[in-house]
């Protein structure tokens, strides 16, 4: 080793030792005869103190550093006068005899602090410095630790992790595949994988009962902030179990991160239906640390002659604490960011409950105050409290009465990065309608399993059809998905042809694993989690960007490497292809 | 949990009690009123005896029974009359009195035990079946158990797993690429990695200090037996560290995953430099199991009039022990093996030192006794000893006889898959010559450091470069290669211009690197392992095929998912690309 310490070990119990260390110069301050220079690690940061007054070497060796160089210094562990308490090297300094610059460094395009003061371009670009700054490379240590522990959960759980390929098949079904030529077959593909699911339901049809793989995957879609065209996911899957071991277990590893992880222990997760999470919250994943359930108004409102309500399939609304005194002003804002395209409400109703006691509504003219008291009394409101009304639509009224709660629990400071509340959310439907392709689609995937008792419901009304599938849901964020599969041929092709599959396109895209529930396949089903986001929620960031090493941007590309980019004539040539562009 | 218990767990202990199993018939025997059923699962077998005589549905169930259905059984642990004491469940059997079929199966197209009547190709296409077999099941086991020790380890000292990007750029340099068009930039290009080499570096860059990555790698390379498309390495990486240090570090993990694996205490492993590796053994990655040591005889057998060797570049043999007695047969037929086009040596010379002492060569006519007794004792030969020498160009004479004391280790019975003899390999060339471009290739890659004396003689004399370059060998097999890093813009930019660059190439392809290198790059180095070809070894396998859950064949083709294919023109439109076959 060129040190014999890092720069994070080193304290009050070491003094006098003679020692080396190597790192980054992260700020030099030459005080004419005494030079300090805190130089830095992965592990921390420590003070050399360079006598520069006696030591014509050493001071020109000084007045060259620059920040970022790299630096070797052996000296003495001495205490220091003037401690800093903050950091566990702070009681000492090492009094440098010898420094060696290991290599120059040019000025860096943007502050390597914790602030920075890099834009986003510019930090992509230059990654590998952006790398350096403590709360990046912090995730990124967080992120090897959870990984860790979920491998050390799962193999003490007798799960094996199997390496499924990466070269694999492209299926139209689902979102779209990157595709990879191969120059050995002409003119056919390799697909890169959506998802390991396929190949680890024959390792159930195997027999390896427990398998699990943090993997990556690939989408091919239009990137958003929190979406990557590579992921990784926690992808795992058991035989022989009932949804309830699923719930079990996987919860069980979700509490152990928590614990081992953030020193946080989490009580047994509260379920929910879909339906009821739809009901309540406008949403399939619901952020239940903000309250505000929804309150369905039908039986009070309708009959006053108040048209709106009068011909809205649902009026509903959520009880906002303590905000009664919210402004005329703020709520005409409301009404407006209801009314952006990307929520498209009509308007807004709210009923104020002030905190003298009195009832007032922006419907006044149709509403008394017996049915004021009646509306308070159904949101369970008190004094100070403002009641908003949405009417509508059931599906699209919930959704916006969704996101006016997710903003009012924003505004409310109620979304807590330190707070904690997770949620399954079991009985997804099978199938859910689409609207472009005018057919159903499965929506986990299409070798989730239906309930038994609602198979019936197949052929009359797809759409009521319920599956055996659960989300993990954490703080509103989906961070976990899956379901009981479909182990039997002939269910498996009853799905495929509800789906719009012919025979013969089920048999050729997905005929392999139909042949392999042939062949002994035992009752299975699994989960996969969100890797990045389950990263993310942990180093409590918004986007999952920074839990990953080299992200891409928007557009897909890597700024620092640049690429994606073309390539040489002869390569397309070996691989039989052409661009069309 | 369908189940109370596994097939591999219930003993002695247990009798009386009453479980539940699940898995798969391995076989059934009817014995007229009593019906023995051997149920599998991945833990075990479990025999279960049915009272057919008493029980009508029981019997019925027990007759429609075939090997490999699915099955879930209940009943009470009993003491078997004739006990199996080859199974940790053989003293026990379960009196069933519920059997439930939960899948059937049709009969599998090869038989499901550990010798197996199926064909490669059969087996490739019903996959899912062959992972059935314990052989193969256990090869995964093994490699899971061997990832999990490998994370242990370098997460003990610190390492951090950091995920790289499979979509990266594509360098014309090293092997050839996987390419992924990308949609959202038409008429450009992803490239899958062929290593994350770049990135590991950037991460020193960025100060990460210890990385690690267990990482899926791509190359585009016409297929051998132990070659797949996608591979995976254990991928490392380590800053302000010496060659010393390295090889300290993973000869720990080496010697770490023989322990807790394999249970077997690896000493320190000898090393030995390339130029020594070539000249006594003719290889690079020497089987040192197998003594045989080169002994170069020029001084012995120059000038006695004997053209062959006379004219030769190096006289070189090895001495085998106890083959004295080898036929005339035997010797013609190894020298017609030696001729054979993949070795290409003109002939053999041999000498046999009699069990009596007497010495008989097939050069007598050149060389009397006394010569002949010079050379046993150059041999340190010893009566029953034959002395077979080659003689030629050194290079090619050396390679030649290299595979010679292979297939002589092999006759012999040297190469035991259970004697492990690891060895470091150091002092690797720089460059190597490439006859087919006429130009210097970098031997281990572009980014290998020079050693610092032998800098100067990159102008004058570049083949004759040693790089701070090293192996690590196991039983002639090579199974990781890393190098200490060029860390300075300079040198870098000086090896590329080396390697046949252009600056504006060097600058497209790798500026990325080279300016990181100006933003304070600390002395760095670091080390690959084939994890596949890592993990045959300990499965004492020949290929890495049975090592890899869903492997490729010759063609890169997998047989069972029948990819690569055709893909939809719309997908080729949407991607801008067109194949030209």
């Amino acid at each position: 080793m060129l040190r014999t310490h890092t720069c994070g070990e080193l304290t009050i119990s070491d003094l006098g030792q003679t020692v080396t260390l190597c790192g980054w110069v992260q700020k030099s301050r030459d005080l004419g005869g005494m030079t300090f220079i805190d130089v830095r690690d992965r592990y921390g940061l420590t003070q050399l103190v360079l006598n520069t007054d006696t030591d014509a070497t050493l001071r020109e060796t000084a007045r060259s550093l620059g920040r970022e160089f790299v630096i070797k210094a052996t000296g003495q562990v001495q205490e220091r006068t003037s401690k800093n308490l903050k950091i566990p090297t702070g009681e000492i300094e090492i009094v440098a005899t010898d420094i060696e610059i290991l290599n120059a460094a040019k000025i860096p395009p943007f502050l390597i602090e914790d602030e920075t003061d890099g834009g986003e371009e510019l930090r992509a670009k230059f990654r590998y410095l952006d790398l350096r700054r403590n709360p990046i490379r912090n995730n990124l240590m967080l992120r090897h630790k959870m990984a860790q522990e979920v491998r050390k959960y799962l193999d003490g759980l007798n799960f094996i992790e199997v390496e499924t390929p990466v070269l694999i098949k492209s299926t139209p079904e689902g979102a779209r595949d990157f595709v990879v030529p191969s120059r050995m077959n002409p003119g056919e593909f390799y697909a890169l994988p959506q998802s390991p699911q396929t190949f680890k339901q024959l390792l159930m049809v195997s027999g390896f009962d427990r398998y699990f793989q943090i993997v990556k995957c690939f989408r091919d879609e239009d990137l958003r902030a929190d979406r990557q065209p590579e992921f990784t996911q926690i992808d795992c899957e058991m035989a022989f179990i009932t949804q309830e071991d699923i719930l079990h277990i996987f919860e069980g590893l979700t509490r152990h991160l928590f614990k081992t992880v953030k020193g946080i222990h989490l009580d047994k997760f509260p379920r929910m239906d879909y339906a009821d999470a739809m009901r309540l919250y406008g949403s399939d994943k619901p952020d239940i640390r903000l309250g505000m359930e929804f309150v369905e108004l039908n039986d009070l409102t309708k009959g006053k002659n108040f048209g709106i309500f009068d011909n809205a399939e649902l009026v509903v609304g959520i009880n906002v604490k303590g905000c009664a005194e919210y402004t005329r002003k703020q709520i005409d804002e409301l009404t407006e960011w209801l009314k952006r395209p990307q929520i498209g409400a009509t308007g807004m109703i709210y009923c104020r409950y002030g905190s003298d006691g009195t009832l007032k509504s922006s419907v006044d003219k149709f509403y008394g105050e017996d049915d004021l008291t009646n509306w308070a009394a159904a949101f369970n409101a008190e004094p100070g409290d403002l009641m908003l009304i949405l009417a509508g639509k059931t599906d699209k009224v919930r959704k916006q009465l969704g996101e006016l709660r997710l903003e009012m629990g924003a505004r409310l400071s109620l979304r807590d990065k330190n707070t904690f509340a997770p949620l399954w959310v079991i009985d997804f439907p099978l199938l859910e309608w689409d609207e472009e392709t005018g057919r159903y689609h499965a929506m986990h995937h299409p070798f989730t399993s239906p309930k038994p008792e609602d198979i019936a419901l197949l052929d009359t009304a797809p759409g009521e059809v319920r599956a055996n599938a659960y989300d993990m849901v954490i703080n509103g964020v989906e961070i976990g998905g899956g379901s009981i599969r479909i182990h039997d041929r002939a269910l498996q092709s009853l799905m495929f042809k509800h789906l719009g599959f012919t025979q013969q396109e089920a048999q050729k895209q997905f005929g392999f694993l139909m042949d392999a529930f042939e062949y002994g396949a035992p009752p299975h089903g699994g989960i996969a989690f969100g890797f990045d986001r389950l990263c993310s929620i942990f180093a409590g960031l918004d986007s999952i960007r920074d839990v990953i090493a080299f992200p891409k941007n928007n557009s897909g590309r890597d700024l620092m490497i640049d690429t994606p980019s073309t390539i040489a004539k002869s390569q397309m040539n070996e691989l039989k292809i052409r661009t069309t562009v």
